[in-house]
C-alpha cells in the first residue's frame, strides 16, 4: 500500500506519477505517447487524475495499454472532507463562465417542460461543461453539412389523407429481422461519459425499456461489456465497428460482439481520418482531451503520437474486405457512412444486408450531400433494381416528421444520435426516457393527422419532395451555436 | 338560499364546492374527470370560480355534464366592494409582464391608427392575456406551416391590366348559393370568450353588418343558439361540425343548425387528433385551461379524463360515413381540411358541395402543403374535369391582395379566422367591423389597380405563379412571436 | 391694405382666414371641401398658413380652386424679428427626434463623402422631415413590391468580354427622337417642394446642364411653367399626364404643355386610384397633409372632398380614349405605368410610340411584376413580332449596373424618381447635379469593364438571366426603413 | 550634406521638400501631379515622409518618377530618441479607433488558435490600419459580386466515394509545366507593403519553402527584382502583368521577368480601369494615398494626375495584340479575369497557354459572375471541343473545399489572394506558411474522406452542381464586414 504523500514527490515529466482509481502508475516511459498529448497528465502529475481520465477513457484502458510494470499498486489516499458539489482546484477558481453554467444547473427547467428534444439541446447547451458540449455538437469545417443535414427534411412536405380510421396506431416494424416498437435507433457516438458518469450505460436502459435499439459504438466510454450488461434480455443491440488494421484484433471484438447477441454489423465507412472539427478544437483545455479519439494526420507526423487510440483505425479498408466479415461472423453486415448512389449501388450487389446514409452527422467531409437527399434520389432506382438491403439514414433528426419523411420515402429507421446525448448529459436516464416518449407522442399523432395507421402505410404517396427553399424552425436556429474565431475577443 | 360561508368550508379534493354564477355546484365526483385537470378546480375550491370557467366553457356546460344531484342552488354572496379594473388575487400579486400588459391596455393605440390586419395582431400580442394569446397564435411543432401558409402568397404575382373602366367595382359573389357582399368569410375558430367576454357574438354581430358570412364553430364558448341569437335576420351563417362519435348527438346538433338557419355543414377533417401546439402549452397555467379542448392521447391513457370534451370526435370517421350526413340534412355538405388532391377529386366523385383547402390554420400536422400552393395545383385538375364542388381556402390571409389571388385561382371564397379574433380582442366590436372595412378597401383598390370590376374578371390570366423565391414582408415577419424555449432562462 | 390683428379674430370654423404670401383669404366656405382635410386649415385660422402651404399646394392653386369673392387682399404683417433657422411655434415646442433631426442637418456629410445614390438616401432618410420622407419613400402595402422592383436587379448577371478597345466610351443614346447624354432620365414624381423649397425647377436645372431628360409631373408642386422656365434653351422635357375626366381641361393641359416645347407625352396608366401607402399615412399629420393628392375611395364616400384634386383622374380612362389623344397632340405618346405582357403587345399593335414598364415605383398595386421581369419576359416576344415603340422601364434603379442591365434586355431608356429627391432635398442642385455625375461615372467604367463602348453594343448577349437567387445589397437593406405599427410603441 | 532645419523651412507648396530614406527631395514642381493627390504631400512638407511613402511605393519610384534636378541629396536627421512602437505625431493624437487597434495588437490569439483562413482575415480586420484593411477587402459597388464569389462554392456538395484505399494521398500536381506540391498558388495582388514592412517578399518566402508558386504583381510594393531575389533556386515564380500602352516599356518588362525565370506571363485582361471600390474611397485619409494606382477617370480629367501610375495600362488591348506577346516571349501566356464563356473558346482557338476565370476578386465589375459558376458551365464545352488551355479560376477561395471543387471540374489550380495577405499582415511569414499548413492539412483530410488519393482522381463524377440554393457559412458571413454610408453617423 502506496503512501499518498510517495505519489506526491513524482511529479516531473521523468518521473511521473498519476493516481487512477486509488491505484498508482508510472507513466514516465508513456507520457510522450499519449494520445491526448503530455500536457494534461503532467498538469496531473503526482495527483489523484480520476476526475479528468474517466470521462475519455474506457474503464479498461490502462489495463490494455500500459505495461504491467508501471503498475505501481494501490494508493493510501488522504481521507477526503465530504465532498462538494464541486471540486475545484483551490489554485484554479472557477471562471465567470463556470459559475454561470453551475447557476445554470442549478435552475435546470423541470422535465415537465420539456416538450421536444431542442429543448433537450437547449438546456445541455446551457448546462453541460464547455469541453463536454463542444465534443458533441462540433461538425467539421464551417459546420454547413451539419446543418443541412437538419434543413434538408424541411424541403419535403406532406400529402395528409383525411377521412381514414385512424382510432389505432401502430409502429411497430422490423429492424435487420427484430420486432421493434419504434421506427428509429439511438445510434452510435463515442465518448458518453464526458455528458453522464454512467455513459452509454444510460441509453442502454432507457432504449430496452421502450423497445428500442441501441446501437453500441466502438469508442464508447464505457466497456462494451458494461453496456450489454445493462440490457435487457430481450433488448436488441447493434454494434459499430471501426475497423483495426490488425485484423486478428478485429475478428476478436467481432466475434466477442457476436457472442454477446448483437444483432447488427454496422461498419464505419466514412472515417479512415476524423473530419476538422473546429468546435472541438477551440473548446478550452482541446490539447488535453480531444485527442483521445487521435488524429492520425498529427499522428503521422509525430512519432510519439504512433499509438493514437484511432490509429488503430485501417484507411486501407476496401471493398474486397467485405467478404471477410461475412467470413467471420453471420450478424446481418451493414456499412454505416454511405454518400453515394454509386456505392450503395455496388452494396446492394455485393449482398451486404443494409447500408447507413450518412455523414457522419455532419463531423466529417464538409459538403457531403445530407442524407435525406441521399434517399430520395437513391430509393427509386433501388426500387427499380428490386431492392434487397434495407437502407437506413441518420443525421439532423429531430421531430417525429423528420422520421416519417425518411420512412415514407423508404428507408427502414432513422438513427438519432446528438439528441439522445443531451437527453442523457441533462436529465440522465429520465431525460432519455422522456424524448423517446416525445418522439412516441408526435409520432403517433402525426400518423393520424397524415391518415396513416401503420409504418407499412407510409411511402412516397405521402410525401412531396419537389420544393427547394429551405424554411428554417426558430428553436434549431436558436439552439444552434454559431462557430466564432478568437479574433472575436479583440472587439471587446 | 346557500350562505357563501357555508361554501368556503368544502374545500379540499374530497369535499369540494365552487360557485359559478351564483351558484353552488358540488364538484368533488366530477374532479378526476375533469378534461381540464383538477389542478385548476382545487384551486377554486371554496370560492367563486365564474372568472376562469367563462371563457372555456359554453354556458351550459354544466347543465349538460353534471348531475342534478350536484347542483346545490343559489348562494348568497358577499356585497362586492365596488369592482376594480383588475381583480387581483391578494395573495398572488400580478407579476411584472403583467403589469406591463396592463399599461399596455393603457395606451393602446387609437383604432384609427389602425391600417391593416397585421396591425390588430400587434396590438393583440401586447394587451391580450398570455394564455389567451397563446392559444390564438399557436402552430403545431416548429410552427413552420403556420409560417409557410402566409408566405405561400408571396410567390404569386399580379398580371395587372390597364387602360380598363374601373370606376364601379363590385365585390359580391355568391357562397353555397347565398349572395354575400364580400368573397371571404369569417372561420371557425374556438374558444372566442379567451378574446373577448361576448366571444363569437362579437363576430356575429359585424359579419351581420357587412354582409360577410361566419362560420359557427363546435367548440365556441357562446352556445350555439346565442351566436345565432345575435344574427340579423336575412344574415347568413354557416357551422362547422366535429363529427361526435354518438351519432344520435352528433344528428340531433346538424337537425338544430339545420333548423336554425345554417346555410352550410363544414364537416371538419383535419382534426381526428389535436396538433402539439407548444407556444400554447407553455403559456403559463397551461395545465389549468388548455386541456379544455382536451388531448385525446392523453386521454387514452388516464381513465380520469376519458370524458374530456374532445374526446367525443370521432377517429373513426370515414368517407362512408358521408352518405349519412347527406341522408340527415339538406344543407350543402362542406370538406373541412382536405390537404391533398386526391382527397379533394375523391369528394367531388362523391358529390360533396364543397371543400376548404385547410391545414387547420398550421394547427395541426406540420409540413402539411399551404393551401395556397395546393390550390394551384389542384385547380387545372378539377377544371379539366368539369368543376362541380365550391372550393374553398384558409389559412395565413391577411391582406386583400391573398383573397384576390385565391380568386383568380379558381377559389369561390377564402376563410379569415385568426385576424378576426385579434380584432374583436382588441377593439370588440369596432375592431372586426374595421378589419372587414379594411380587407374590403384594400380589395377595391386592388380591383381597380388589376384592372377588374368584378370578382367574375378574376382569372388564372391575372395571376403568375411560376415564382419560388418567398418575399417576407416585414410587418408579418415582426409580429410572428418566435418559439422559445424554457432554457433560454439559463442564459440570464 | 388689411391688418393683421383684424385677421386673427377670424379663427374659427364658420369664420375663418388664413394668410398666404401676405395675402388674406376667407376660406370658411371652402374648408368642408379641403382635399388635404379641415384640421389643417383650422390648425391655422388666423394665422399665417404660407410655411405648411407651399410644400403642397403649386402656387396657382388658390387662384383656381378658390372663388375670387373669398381674395380679401393683402395683409400688414408684423414685423418679424430676423427670421430664426427654425421657426417653431412657442407652444408646440420640436419634439426629441425633430431636434435630433436638425442636429443630423448641422452634421450632414459633405457631399464629397457621397460615392453612390444610396448614400442620399440615407442622408435624407436622417435630415429629412418625417412627412416629406414618409411621402417620398412609400410603398404600397407590406412594400414586397418596392424592394422586389429593386431586388430584381440582382438576378442578372453580366458577361463581360475583355479584350476590347474600350478607350472611348460614348453614353450618348437617342429617346423618343432626342439625342441625349446619358440613357437613363428624371421621371416624374409628385410634390417636390416637400424635400426642397424650389421643387422641380431644382431638376430642371441639373439635368439640363448634363444633358437629361426630365420628366415633369401633372402633380408638380411647381407650376408647370415654372419648371419649364427654369429650362435651358435646348433642355429636353417630357409631360407626365393624369387623365382628366373633363376632357376639354385635358386637352387644355396637353396643348399647352406641345406648345412648351414638351417632346413626349407620358399618359400614366397605373393609377385609376391611389394605393395604400402605410408609411405616409402614418406619418405625423397624415391628415393634414397627405390628402393633397386626394384618394378617391374616401372621396366617394365624403360629398366634401368631391373635388379632391386627384378625383380629376378619370377611373373610366380605356384604350379606346387613346386615339382622342393622337388627335389632339403631335408629341410622342407613351403609355407609363404598362404591367403585363398582353397591354405591351397591344399598345405596340395600335401604334403608341412607347411604353414605361413600372408599377409606380411600388406605390400602387402590390405584387404586380418588378419592371425587370417584364422585361426579361416581353422584349423577346416584341423583337419576333418587330419592334416598332420604344420600351422604357422604371422603379428600384440605383446603380449604373441597373442602367445597363435594362438597356441590355432591350430598354430605350431608364426612369429615376426617388434617388433625385433624395439628393435634391439634402444637397439641392449640388445634389442632383452629383447623382448625375456618380451615375455617369459608374456607367462609363462599367461599359469599359464589360467590353462596350456605345449604347449600341448593348444586348442580350451580354447578360445571364437564368439565376433566380437574389444576393442582397447591405447599403440598401440599411437605408430601407421597415414597416412599423403603432403597437410597436407597446413594448417600451 | 543637408541639414534638417533648413529642410523645415521648405514646407509650402510652392517650396516643398520631403525627406524619404534621408534623403531630400525638391517635389515642388511635382506636386500637382502626384497621382496621390497633393494633400498628402504637403501635410509632409518639410519633414521626413518616409513612413507614408514606404506602404505604397515600390523603392525606386523617386528614381524613375523623378527628375535627378529634385534630388538634393543626404540629409542629416536629428538624433532620433528610442523609436517608441507608435511614433504618433504629438499634434495628433491617436483616435479612439486606433488605441483600439493597438490594443487588439496586444492582445492578438497566438498563431496556435487560427485554425483556417478566416481566422486570419478576423485577426486581420480588427488589427490591420484602417487604410490598408479597406484597401485589401474591399469589392466593387454593392460587393455583391465579391460575396457571391464565395458564396458560389456552397451550391455545389461532393459525392464522396468510401472503401477506397486512402493511407496515402499525393496533392502534388503540375501547372503550366511546373511540378507543384499543392494545386493552388498566391495570386497576384497589389501594394503588399501596407500589410507587412517586407510586402511581398513574406509571400516569396513561404511560397518557397512549401512548394507552392506565387504570381508576382506589376503593383507590387517590392521591386520585382527584390521578390524574385527572395525566392529559393528551384521555386517557381509566375508574373501579373499589366500591359503598359507604351510596348517598348511593356517589352522591356517581360524580357526582364522571363530572364529572371518566370514560368508565367498571366495578362490582366478585366482591368482597363479600376472598379469603384467605395470601402477603399471611403477609408480614412484616403484621398492621400488610394490614388496611388490611380483612377484614370480622374486622371482623363485632370491633367495633373497624367501621370497617374495606372494611366499606363493600356485601354485599347485588344485580341490582336496577343500575337506581339508570344512574339515577344517564351513564357507561357495566360489571360487572367477571363468572364465569359466566348472569350474563353476564343483563347482556347488562338493557342494562349491557359486562363484564369477571375473577376479580380470582385473589385472590377459588379455581377461579374462567380468564376466557379462560369466553370461550371464552361468546362463541359472546353471538354467536348479537346480542351487544349490550362483554366485556373481565383476569388472567394477560404477552404480546402473549395480548391477540391474547382479541381472536380476540371480547374488545374486555383488562385488565393486576400487570405495570404491576412495572414501576411498579422503574423508575417509564420502566418503566411501556416495559412498554407492549414489548407494542406485540410485537402489531405479531404481527399481522403471523398476516396480520392491523389489530384487526378478528382473529376466531375465527385461533385453534384444542381443545387441553387446557398447555404452561408457562418465564420465568413461574420468577418464579412458590411458597407456603411457616412450618414450613419447621422443617428448617433
Amino acid at each position: 500500500m502506496l503512501d499518498f504523500e510517495e505519489v506526491q514527490k513524482h511529479n516531473t515529466k521523468d518521473d511521473c506519477w498519476v493516481v487512477i482509481h486509488g491505484k498508482a502508475y508510472d507513466v514516465s516511459k508513456f507520457i510522450d505517447e499519449h494520445p491526448g498529448g503530455s500536457a494534461i497528465i503532467l498538469k496531473y502529475a503526482g495527483k489523484d487524475a480520476t476526475k479528468v481520465f474517466d470521462p475519455v477513457h474506457p474503464p479498461d484502458t490502462l489495463e490494455k495499454y500500459l505495461g504491467k510494470e508501471f503498475h505501481l499498486g494501490e494508493v493510501k489516499m488522504p481521507e477526503k472532507t465530504p465532498k462538494k458539489e464541486y471540486d475545484d482546484d483551490p489554485d484554479e477558481p472557477p471562471s465567470q463562465e463556470e459559475l454561470q453554467r453551475r447557476l445554470n444547473i442549478a435552475n435546470m427547467p423541470d422535465l415537465a417542460q420539456i416538450y421536444n428534444l431542442n429543448d433537450f439541446e437547449f438546456v445541455a447547451r446551457y448546462t453541460m461543461n464547455k469541453i463536454a458540449w463542444a465534443y458533441y455538437l462540433s461538425g467539421c469545417d464551417d459546420e454547413i453539412t451539419l446543418r443541412e443535414n437538419h434543413l434538408a427534411f424541411h424541403r419535403v412536405f406532406f400529402k395528409p389523407k383525411v377521412l381514414v380510421d385512424v382510432t389505432n396506431v401502430d409502429l411497430r416494424t422490423k429492424m435487420l429481422g427484430t420486432e421493434v416498437e419504434l421506427p428509429f435507433y439511438i445510434t452510435a457516438t463515442a465518448l458518453g461519459k464526458l455528458g453522464h458518469p454512467e455513459g452509454e450505460r444510460v441509453l442502454a436502459r432507457s432504449a430496452g425499456k421502450q423497445g428500442v435499439i441501441q446501437m453500441i459504438p466502438t469508442l464508447a466510454s464505457c466497456l462494451f461489456d458494461e453496456i450489454v450488461d445493462e440490457s435487457l434480455p430481450d433488448q436488441t443491440q447493434w454494434f459499430q465497428l471501426y475497423v483495426n488494421k490488425d485484423r486478428k484484433v478485429c475478428r476478436e471484438i467481432v466475434e466477442h460482439a457476436e457472442r454477446r447477441g448483437m444483432k447488427g454489423l454496422f461498419i464505419t465507412v466514412d472515417a479512415p481520418q476524423l473530419g476538422r472539427r473546429e468546435k472541438d478544437m477551440r473548446s478550452k483545455n482541446f490539447e488535453d482531451l480531444s485527442h483521445v479519439q487521435g488524429d492520425d494526420e498529427e499522428a503521422d507526423r509525430s512519432q510519439g503520437a504512433a499509438r493514437a487510440i484511432l490509429s488503430f483505425i485501417d484507411t486501407a479498408l476496401q471493398w474486397s474486405d467485405l467478404e471477410w466479415f461475412r467470413s467471420i461472423t453471420k450478424m446481418p453486415l451493414v456499412l454505416k457512412g454511405v454518400q453515394r448512389i454509386d456505392d450503395a449501388l455496388k452494396a446492394d450487389e455485393m449482398g451486404i444486408d443494409g447500408i447507413v446514409l450518412s455523414n457522419h452527422g455532419g463531423r466529417q467531409l464538409e459538403f457531403s450531400p445530407p442524407p435525406l437527399e441521399l434517399l430520395i434520389e437513391l430509393m427509386p432506382i433501388l426500387k427499380k433494381r428490386g431492392l434487397k438491403m434495407e437502407v437506413y439514414l441518420d443525421g439532423g433528426v429531430r421531430r417525429a416528421t423528420d422520421v416519417l419523411k425518411a420512412l415514407c420515402l423508404g428507408a427502414k429507421g432513422v438513427g438519432i444520435g446528438r439528441p439522445f446525448l443531451y437527453a442523457m448529459s441533462t436529465y440522465g436516464d429520465e431525460g432519455v426516457y422522456k424524448a423517446i416518449q416525445v418522439l412516441r407522442d408526435e409520432m403517433i399523432m402525426c400518423m393520424r393527422l397524415m391518415g396513416a395507421t401503420k409504418i407499412s402505410d407510409l411511402d412516397e404517396s405521402m410525401i412531396d419532395v419537389r420544393r427547394r427553399e429551405v424554411v428554417e424552425d426558430k428553436l434549431f436556429g436558436k439552439v444552434y451555436e454559431e462557430l466564432e474565431s478568437p479574433a472575436f475577443k479583440l472587439k471587446l
